[in-house]
């Protein structure tokens, strides 16, 4: 039996990566501390009806459920903080202006997301509720850009989208709720085939529009002059539009390049409005992504303009050069004060340093350490281990 | 539907209170980093073998269980990170010497344990492996102690016991394995009916010392004078005595009290050697626990000395004085190169500055601000804010 096989796309973090993931996340939650963001950490387990509220069957495939023995019912464990932190705005703060929320936590996935082959990703992220400008979807993106140049991800590439453009041609189209699900799943999935059936019945304008959709990625000005020509203009679809020429200018320079995808609306389940993505050579899928979402409330009794960002930290270590250690100080075991002294000193002074136990043997290449405590006329003093 | 209700024994941390915890996480892994503990991050869920390997009926019936829709085996979702920290010694790190690992996470319970009344823990804590002396039960002992006096909590008193003198005593009376079980639930639930009924066939000596047992708590001078006399003088027990009274003077003046008690075996469920506990006034049950478990390894293929402690920072936050939140400074949104660079100099200073977004009003109730910054002349100047 061997017993330490751990499931699949289920992995450790050994102590290189294990500190890294640490670090990464104690900077990005003091970047978002002193943004303004407050804290909040939502359990890992809740009722499935409570997690479970974008109405995507997507989420509802990859959410691990079990049974409460307490009360007999289903619970989920969270695949996605958002939903959580929506709860918290809408129940249990519910402040009349804005609020600016954060987490870091696990979130697991019944089957792995992406090519990125894991199914515990550690989800760390900002929301801003109650302004629905385009000055919180930039703060918005700008942190989340900040907390990747933070991190050291350099080289990101960062994709803005609008859902509001094809909820807009789907309200103008005034197709049932099933018929603008088959045809979101269809733009989600890429699949030409399924949306050429599914607007075959629409009239010339909007069938024109949403099969021309797909298409509409690339750079901002050139995409963006060729979604006013093809596009009908509805007044949601030419504030859209606008919305992005505006951000996309102001983040002109944060970034290494920004480019416009009406196309791309994968992982996009409960957005309403301006999405975003970041994308870096060393990853197929996003590295970090977000938006609007100003329903999501709604389940909760209270709707209100919502955006925010996230992204996994495991994800985000792979892209990071490799580092080593942070070396140490080996120090002898010995019930002296002066020893005891300096070993507080110099760990005050953010050293690691570790004592040797009595009878314990030093394996050269299990060291952690590169240099002693060695006492020298009546001082002790680090000196270079020789091995 | 109210799906804003948590289950029972499962709550959000809201602001405040989840800054602090983050905190204190933060400064106990700082502790651990500079003596020489490297930090592991297990997963959340793991086959169910892999984690239920102390044959414990109580953790088997506090671990949530759920079926991998890739395996079709069943996960567990682990209750410990002890057991998985075990596993990456033996199996992963698979050092020669000693190692010194460290953790932070969330572990889940089916049933709250205790009077803290909370399913979701979160765990921190320390391992040292390959050592079996005092002296590295000393060092996690200590360690423990400096962590809690680092978050903060005071006056703790300490209780030192010893699984192995129960365990001497059964392996002299050559008890069979259920029995064993039998005597041990009954001293771990202080059932001392039962304990009575299971004694009775056994011989005098035996007998007599297991029913003392469940007495043997109290100062360090006076339980360890009444132990020699009224239990057997076996060598392992001569040996455990020893290790406590060492160990109990060590430790004088690193905590407000120490004391021994050989009866609790509470929350001791893979335990062979010394084992420890810590208690406040706040707390019913014990704040930070620990102990050496030598034979865990062994399900994992390699039994080798281990000891630590663990401790639930969610519980350790409610024995603190309330705190409040750090006051921010309230800052304009403005697009100005003096403005941004003055936010920026602050936020590097340690300083919250929250931007009020156009359009938005400022509750003074909700304000998380105390401070503003305002244009004086040419100068952004942060002034007290009078609302």
């Amino acid at each position: 039996m061997q017993n330490w096989l751990l499931p699949e796309y289920i992995q450790d973090m050994l102590p290189v990566e294990a500190w890294r993931v640490e670090k990464m996340r104690a900077q990005v939650l003091d970047l978002l501390k002193k943004s303004g963001y407050q804290l909040v950490a939502p359990p890992l387990l809740e009722y499935e009806e409570s997690l479970l509220i974008a109405d995507s069957a997507d989420m509802d495939l990859r959410t691990f459920k079990l049974v409460d023995q307490l009360s007999g019912r289903t619970l989920a464990l969270r695949a996605d903080i958002t939903p959580q932190v929506a709860r918290i705005d809408a129940h249990l703060l519910n402040r009349q202006g804005v609020a600016r929320l954060c987490y870091a936590g696990s979130v697991l996935h019944t089957i792995p997301a992406g090519l990125n082959r894991t199914r515990e990703l550690l989800q760390i992220g900002a929301e801003l509720y109650g302004h629905g400008g385009i000055e919180s979807d930039l703060e918005i993106q700008q942190l989340m850009l900040q907390a990747l140049a933070l991190i050291g991800v350099e080289q990101v590439h960062l994709d803005l989208g609008h859902v509001g453009v094809f909820r807009a041609l789907v309200q103008h189209a005034q197709l049932s709720k099933a018929l603008e699900n088959e045809l979101f799943a269809a733009l989600q999935s890429k699949d030409s085939t399924s949306l050429q059936a599914l607007t075959e019945q629409l009239d010339s304008v909007l069938r024109s529009a949403l099969r021309v959709l797909p298409t509409l990625y690339g750079s901002c000005d050139e995409v963006l002059a060729r979604a006013r020509k093809s596009l009908p203009d509805y007044p949601e679809v030419c504030a859209a539009l606008s919305d992005l020429q505006t951000v996309s200018v102001k983040l002109h320079g944060a970034v290494a390049s920004v480019g416009i995808d009406l196309a791309d609306l994968r992982g996009y389940h409960y957005h309403s409005g301006m999405v975003f993505a970041a994308y870096h050579a060393g990853s197929h899928d996003a590295i970090a992504l977000g938006g609007r979402y100003d329903d999501l409330g709604k389940s909760f009794g209270r709707a209100r303009a919502a955006t925010g960002f996230s992204m996994d930290l495991r994800l985000l270590y792979r892209l990071l050069p490799a580092c080593a250690a942070q070396p140490g100080i080996r120090a002898p075991y010995l019930d002296d004060a002066d020893l005891a002294c300096e070993i507080a000193t110099l760990r005050a002074a953010g050293e690691v340093v570790v004592v040797s136990l009595p009878g314990s043997v030093d394996y050269p290449d299990e060291s952690l350490c590169n240099r002693e405590l060695v006492l020298q006329g009546t001082r002790w003093q680090v000196v270079t281990m020789v091995n």
